[in-house]
């Protein structure tokens, strides 16, 4: 198990080209947030913007509109009962985020079953909170040809793997990621996040109990897709994206009891400037 | 009747456990806000999570989703017409408040008559507002198996307890608190706010007139929740919410005319950090 | 002629009360902002809540509900077309502003014929703006008992007064007014703005360029109304809040080429705090 | 080919006259944000605002209209779909914007086709955006009186001009233009931005790959607007407020590794006070 370090935000973060538009920096579709559990859909597509994402679009309950553009005008929204302006914008992303308060009646298991067969194999989708939980009890590994990121925390994990948390090691939890296609990443959330990737395993070395508040999961799935628009190699990107997370809730932490993901975000413009590759 | 002091603080804010989730830091249920009073909800629920609640999710009316969410998209909206949903929530929750512009309209009777006999004895309840103004008139001490915190202002209590402002001497005041269950705590809040619990009285020594404005106490109801929700001895809990409200307040007054209630409430992650227990 | 000075607001700006609460410092009800200028009523109630009112309610078009509680949970919200609890409302306010962002429709026009003369010789009413073009519009002197503050700019007061700009004299302006009831206070705003009462003339001489922009005239009512509300005197607290307004607009200017409204409205607890008196 | 500098700011911003106020410095109306891109219309809008436009109107879809005021209550907001209250408003305005988040569905052609020919040659209109996309559709030069700003990125541009990117020499581009009434500015997006008139062509010197975000040329349109509403003269104003929005990214990245149009227009009154005419 190799652990992870503020390297990886070096290694990840490069000097943005001179040459570049909106279009380099990659989409970002997230498709999240029922009328109950909105703020996840908004927490996570604000992630992804701050992150650097090019276009980022958040597809969600009509509900959830202007709550998002009340806080990020730059963001798209979509109602995610339009079919076909879906369709048009999960093609054209370069990452997909599903899950964060999706909710788990019906609508949201075919909503997850109409976007995951949509994706090729040049996507990637990460796939998060209740959306695990839909696939945990319909005893199912989706059908999509796009590389797959799960985020669960270890209850989710516990659902879609059947293993206790006691029973989560590196070797049965790297056992259970075999029945799913190779290049599946699997981020298991809890105090140090592990990071799976067929035979390779990392941790995270950072984190604060200060953090541990409802939408920090919802965060990270917005951080690691801006990162993957990005800087494209999904494993690294991943990895940055899981450290940075973390960083940023220790910088705030260190004057601060507890630490919210909206002042978390906000930290990422100027943490990422300070954590890039500077060697150039 | 004892002082309250910056003691209680340290004593109460113990540093949070390196192995813990957001479950560990509790829920909070915040049922409060019509359309009318709808910042009343939005003020109560923030400052739970600001006070660090694990999981805070507000009950109201549905024209308040949106206003809540553009603030703080980390809380949870349920619409409080929807009585199965609620349900689901209140069992779950470690601490409710009910009250804070709730009205006193029939619905809103009607809703705390729901409320209230649904709760468990491991469950703790703080009625504010509105609703003590509603249980003065039907006359009623509660049927409830939670642990109460009743939050009234003079005039409330003087409605609720029938004593008049000049007569709510401490002795007359513990002998009204004494019909109520025997664990019941209130929250007499004046000038120098008063404290009580079976035989303990408790004053406060901080808080200052720049803070004589609407939403301090819909605020305390909330910082209260989120007390008790992280430290989990509802008697200690409250009395280090009281007087870190006042704290809060005090430190905005050394530059402001006067505090607002959103100010008040973005101070607490700070403050709490500063104050918290450091003896480890 | 006389100079409004900052001893103006030494004067009026008294140190709070220790024994106090929100009621010491008065309500305030803004009927004011259309579906199309619902910023205006949101500015006028913002700048009543930043200046220290007690209690402060919006009545307005529900359209405008969410966007003042997306600012302001500590204001409360009325749906002006809600009769009855317009009324009560009114009957408990101290001042009532009507007029920011009107509109001159019918609605309008029976709403300024409704709200006028339910008020009382201990109430004090600012008329503003479109309210102001109504009564030109209708040849009326308000039907009213309480005391009237007109805050028009130039060519509102033309349209009043029939004075074209160039013939706004002092003594024409005085003669004008003599037709008002005598306590009636004509605030008119232009570069230096002149604050008139029966034979009374103030002239502000603070104020910036960069303060010309939307909103400013909305502004200024919430603070006199904020000021009369706390500290009664009609006419000072006309005369500090002119100066307040201009003072906070030209600290601002220091630094900005332009002054936002709201961000004048952010400054006054500071301002207010820094100016008021420290004699005792 | 002319290099644009820091002169041109200090050229064209000028001290604000004394006796000025709101109507002094131009009225702008945004017709833009349709209900998926809505926060495009949000962010011209705000950009003019924040620019110092004297009185800015935001004409959208109704859905956008809380987002905006929660924001910034000193905008005015028409619902697009009332004819008579958009008519009303064209009129009286010095600048309008049109295209931001417009969407290419018919609706949005009809609003286009209704707009432009109603403008005088007192007024300028800047196209922006969906707005050109429709254009290069239908294959049209608009019949409109007033003068024309356009604002395509290189491949906008392409679609309306038939040049490839590769072909988009700066002859090429005149000889384009030609076509176009004599005073038509081309605002030609890209890394180093280029303005076309006639035989003049100009190119920005600033700017930075941190500002490649989504939002960005929806907030160029309303620095134009706001600059041309207060300053008049359309050259020098267009070059000013492609050189501002450049130097604001600037300024920002020079601590965050990306920057937000939302964080670009809080800056600009700052901006605009140092980099103003100080020769007075």
């Amino acid at each position: 198990m190799k652990q992870i370090s503020a390297a990886i935000l070096k290694s990840v973060i490069q000097p943005r080209p001179q040459e570049s538009h909106k279009g380099t920096f990659g989409r970002v579709l997230v498709v999240a947030g029922s009328a109950t559990y909105g703020g996840a859909g908004i927490m996570s597509a604000s992630a992804a913007l701050l992150t650097g994402a090019g276009l980022t679009t958040l597809a969600s309950d009509p509900v959830n509109r202007t709550a998002l553009h009340s806080q990020h005008p730059e963001i798209m929204f979509i109602d995610w009962h339009d079919d076909s302006l879906l369709r048009t914008t999960l093609v054209t992303s370069d990452v997909v985020v599903i899950g964060p308060g999706l909710g788990v009646d019906d609508f949201a298991w075919q909503l997850l079953q109409r976007v995951l067969p949509q994706l090729s194999e040049q996507q990637v989708v990460i796939i998060d909170g209740s959306a695990l939980t839909l696939l945990a009890e319909h005893h199912e590994i989706p059908d999509t040809k796009a590389q797959m990121i799960l985020t669960p925390h270890q209850e989710e994990w516990h659902r879609l793997s059947q293993l206790a948390i006691p029973s989560q090691s590196i070797t049965a939890n790297q056992q259970v990621l075999q029945k799913w296609p190779a290049k599946t990443i699997l981020v298991l959330k809890q105090h140090r996040t592990e990071i799976y990737q067929q035979t390779d395993v990392y941790q995270n070395t950072t984190g604060v109990a200060a953090m541990a508040t409802g939408g920090m999961g919802d965060t990270l799935t917005g951080i690691i897709a801006g990162m993957i628009a990005q800087f494209k190699k999904p494993l690294p990107a991943t990895l940055a994206a899981v450290y940075l997370h973390s960083l940023a809730g220790q910088e705030l932490a260190r004057q601060q009891y507890l630490v919210l993901p909206s002042q978390l975000i906000a930290m990422l413009p100027h943490l990422m400037w300070q954590y890039q590759d500077r060697s150039n």
